[in-house]
């Protein structure tokens, strides 16, 4: 396992045991045994480390989705279970909690590589999938951004939406969008 | 008008004319011609100050809403008529552009009043005109967190959507998911 993956597995194990505060690049470094300086070769700062930490969690479930999926019907399940699976993620809900600022900047001001990734990935599938009087790129796009607010919102939603509830009215939104 | 809206207007002003970073209370005393001391009595610092201003914002957006739509194809042109319009608000652009952290607690941590608001309102409209398989408050859920993503994420899309396709592809976004 080359260094580089190795501080990042020493950092998510760190935020799940003790959380994101508390996982300093002193304590990446302990648990790793990747030493500070190499370390800061690598990454800046913690909050670097955790936005590639998040790359590579987030790009891990882009690739559980079918390239060529059957029908609408198979594409939108596939589309909820990775989405699912990402509201769930307990990295991302640690991060959610307390690096809040890191996941704004993706929320406000930028992409970030694996949200560039998922969006290219909606695309290619979309374009496998849907009719001629839909354009793959904006409806991957438009798509991507109500199901990030859906899934990085879900905590708020007062009273909470328990996770089946959850699921079928992401169904049934992906669903109805995709309906030619 | 009240000090508090007074104070509040020289504010949104000084967003707007001199960006959300540069108007501080001391600014936002001087084009008041409130009292710094004053000031400090209604909000501890400027963040809140600059969250009760968003809040009076988006309330202003709610009351656009029909409280009895004809049906769903009304109430959707009505939806996306009113997130356009914060979609595009100068006030809501500056504070996403200068002060993402401000809105970041309320899109990952807690829900504000403005939120609230809006999804109450949302949750009355689609009692009055959802069938009877649906439940309001689920559905008002659910739209409004995915409206929201669609909403403050959307000058992240790259190739960005020009504004009529934004609209056209939060129209059927919203038609979709309300379809019976």
């Amino acid at each position: 396992m080359s260094t580089r993956d190795r501080a990042l597995d020493a950092a998510h194990t760190s935020i799940l045991e003790i959380g994101a505060t508390r996982t300093t690049m002193v304590e990446i470094a302990r648990r790793s045994g990747v030493g500070r300086t190499t370390l800061y070769r690598h990454w800046p700062d913690v909050t670097a480390l955790f936005a590639d930490l998040l790359t590579r969690e987030l790009t891990a479930a882009v690739r559980l989705v079918d390239p060529t999926p059957r029908d609408l019907d198979h594409l939108t399940d596939q589309l909820c279970a990775v989405a699912d699976a990402i509201r769930t993620d307990p990295l991302l809900e640690a991060i959610r909690r307390h690096e809040s600022d890191l996941l704004a900047e993706y929320l406000l001001r930028r992409l970030g590589a694996s949200q560039r990734a998922l969006i290219d990935t909606l695309r290619g599938v979309l374009a496998h999938t849907l009719g001629q009087d839909r354009d793959p790129a904006t409806t991957a796009t438009m798509l991507y951004l109500a199901v990030q607010g859906a899934v990085l919102s879900a905590p708020l939603a007062d009273p909470p939406l328990d996770p089946d509830t959850w699921r079928a009215e992401l169904h049934r939104l992906v669903r109805g969008y995709l309906r030619p």
